[in-house]
């Protein structure tokens, strides 16, 4: 029910009820039911880069597949939040690129794509984690990309460029932020930094804790400062880490999350938590399906963890979203549309790890049986010989900023599209509107349809933060 | 704000108001607020096939070359109505046909693809038109299609088949349905059915007005009973009306929309209408960003004719959603995104009316001379010479159930794509979940995630209507 609708109503109860002359001048009830109510912890959960037919196959497989409908899904059933349509658009375009897209969040103001929280004329923003670090509140991310990407950055710091993640892995030290859990090992190891810096022993000077291994979330030190930093680059996909011993040593979302929160749930003026399934959006820039479903799943299980303790807790305001499309995916049209999509159960690795075992040298039969092995497709020879032919130079390579090593994404997906009736716009960001949830104190607050930056005065306004 | 949270609220206010006992008792402010108030009026608008970012885009173009926000998306600014995703499944299938979607509605069960409220063993579910009309409503449906096509069928009829076009229309005068306007010409009309039956006659005998012309319009008999078929097949599409004078006999869907509420709207017992936006649905079959967007806009007017009156009425429950989404069509990240997306402002016509006029006698100039002429843009060599070699038969020619002409419409949309950065997934429906929109009394009813079905018991409800 919207207030309008709301205070349409009161008028028809003047009969029941005998009302104060404030109450009637002040004309706001639900003001006055939330008096003195203020969120004391935030908890921000990104699904990076999920269109709208991301969450519905998601949804679709897990009640297809695992027999049960998912978490984000379920809190609507439970009819348990507000719910929004969000526009995304950064200040340059109608299409946002992830860093736009976590500045609208973080520092309230619409910037161009690729800057975190910087303005037209140089204006540096300050970021909202920064602001509830300034209250008292403890802070932090957690991702499965790497720490220092876009997304968590523009909710902590100011930089010119996205890429600046050498420096952005120092920026998060000197603003001594609480837990900042995920990948890139890459930027705080002096062995691997080009400046050979010791980024480590830097926050280690500054008090933290380093955990570099899954098994490390065990022996984690209650209270102290955390880094955790579990892999080299992003933290593995969701269903490679399923089927492959050695990834196992790396955390889930759902777990570093848990972490995070137990960590930080106990001070006293409470915590902010910006939790990021980025490898959602690189699932859609690789147009893989199986990786798309089963890392929205993971998000979908680090959702399930943050309602659970804003059940339990009651001071706390949970926000789930994405920060634009990707790709748009959909389940299309067909006789055999549900069966087909099923089939996708019969996947063992992403695309990624399927293309690159594939090699110039390998005869027809042999990426025929590869192909089988890993996706229980039957490649015809013509399929094949395309794919092939994208490693022995007769096809121009792939590209793309998601595609480093350069595999035959879209070709492929082409393929499994026939088996498995899922279709893709495109290996880019969408501007399609976007959904987002909120449970807990300061839902209310909620419009049913917001620009992105509206969310950051909402973060304030919901934990009656003054900036 | 959801019901839950609102009597947590309401907890707060004890110290502010006296509440009688059986207030407390029935725990339930809401239904207080409302008690006595029904929807007198239904009006069920429909853009058929309407995906995320068709919403999306329409308002784009509407905020970038019309310099106005669209009127669904005003609604969500205005903070007028109340919001929920809707899963569109059938009974076969994930991804449902329009038959299915509207039956869903119609009906209040999930049938097989292809059938109109016929179940599993033969069970014939009473549409919802004539439980509204058995309650002493009038009833009608206005379409840009055939009015015998699945959408108006769903909401009216039993048929084992949605090609039944002609049988539905003699099952349309049987039922004494009060407003019935669109297309299908040949279904009516003696010298162009196969039976000889002069459909127009049998609906004049029973009292019937029949409308040909949109000049009818402004002649119409206030309260008469109303057949309006404007066109052999589907009205046009909007943007070829816009662009083509012998088309402008057909009145748009708000004209007919405007129409029919006030043929039934001084009924004692109210009237219910669907309005649907058909060729949304064939334009995202067409992969047609044109045809697409000029559509949605036209149901955008027609949203705001229903809200208007509903505004003024203060007695009428307006529902506004799509059935399915259609090939997910997006706006894709890049550079010059929304200035290729503007360049859609140069498209004059819909791509069925551009690439029927090329044939295969053209050379290589008249057909970028046409292109350029009709799209403003510049095809290359190649590009001609491969749309050409559809024509010319060495390219097998496209296919499809809404492309009846056998248009290379995949060919030229991917052309298209290049300058204007829209993407499609394919040329049919998709899974995804879908926005629904209520205004006006009876909307409290809506819960944030709903199955299709559910819509046929809450329009009951609203209405008090017991079936």
């Amino acid at each position: 029910m919207n207030r309008r609708r709301f205070l349409k109503g009161t008028t028809v109860l003047t009969g029941l009820f005998t009302l104060s002359p404030s109450v009637i001048l002040s004309n706001d009830l639900e003001a006055i039911a939330k008096k003195g109510k203020k969120a004391k912890n935030i908890i921000f959960l990104i699904s990076d880069g999920m269109s709208s037919g991301t969450l519905q196959m998601a949804n679709l497989y897990s009640q297809n597949i695992l027999g049960k409908n998912g978490n984000w899904m379920n809190l609507y059933a439970e009819n348990k939040v507000s719910r929004a349509l969000m526009d995304t658009a950064s200040a340059s375009s109608a299409v946002t690129d992830s860093a736009a897209a976590s500045s609208s969040f973080g520092g309230g103001h619409r910037v161009k794509n690729g800057v975190l929280n910087i303005g037209p004329n140089g204006e540096k923003y300050l970021p909202i984690w920064q602001k509830f670090k300034n209250a008292g509140k403890k802070a932090g991310c957690v991702t499965t990309v790497t720490i220092t990407h876009a997304t968590p950055a523009g909710f902590c710091v100011n930089s010119d460029s996205r890429n600046a993640e050498n420096e952005i892995a120092e920026m998060y030290a000197d603003l001594g932020l609480d837990v900042m859990m995920g990948g890139g090992d890459e930027f705080f190891n002096a062995s691997k930094r080009e400046d050979k810096k010791d980024i480590y022993k830097i926050y280690e000077q500054k008090g933290y804790q380093v955990l570099k291994e899954k098994s490390d979330l065990e022996n984690i030190k209650k209270g102290q400062k955390t880094l955790g930093v579990f892999n080299s680059g992003a933290l593995p996909y969701t269903i490679d880490r399923n089927n492959i011993a050695e990834l196992q040593n790396t955390p889930t979302l759902a777990e570093m999350s848990t972490a995070a929160i137990n960590q930080m749930k106990d001070n006293e003026n409470g915590f902010v938590l910006m939790i990021e399934g980025g490898k959602v959006d690189w699932a859609a820039h690789a147009n893989d399906i199986a990786a798309l479903i089963h890392d929205q799943l993971a998000f979908d299980e680090a959702v399930k963890t943050a309602i659970d303790f804003a059940e339990k807790d009651k001071e706390t305001l949970v926000i789930i979203t994405t920060d634009h499309g990707n790709a748009n995916p959909g389940l299309i049209y067909g006789k055999e549309a549900v069966e087909n999509f099923n089939s996708i159960v019969n996947y063992k690795y992403t695309n990624e790890y399927i293309l690159n075992a594939i090699h110039a040298d390998f005869n027809l039969q042999q990426i025929k049986d590869w192909i089988y092995q890993t996706n229980k497709i039957s490649l015809t020879d013509e399929e094949a010989k395309h794919l092939l032919s994208f490693y022995s130079g007769l096809e121009k390579q792939e590209t793309g900023l998601y595609n480093y090593k350069k595999l035959p994404f879209k070709a492929y997906s082409e393929i499994q599209k026939k088996h498995n009736n899922v279709g893709w716009i495109s290996m880019d960001h969408s501007g399609d509107y976007v959904e987002l949830a909120m449970y807990g104190l300061g839902s209310e607050l909620l419009k049913p349809f917001v620009q992105n930056i509206e969310l950051h005065n909402l973060m304030l306004k919901a934990a009656a933060v003054i900036a």
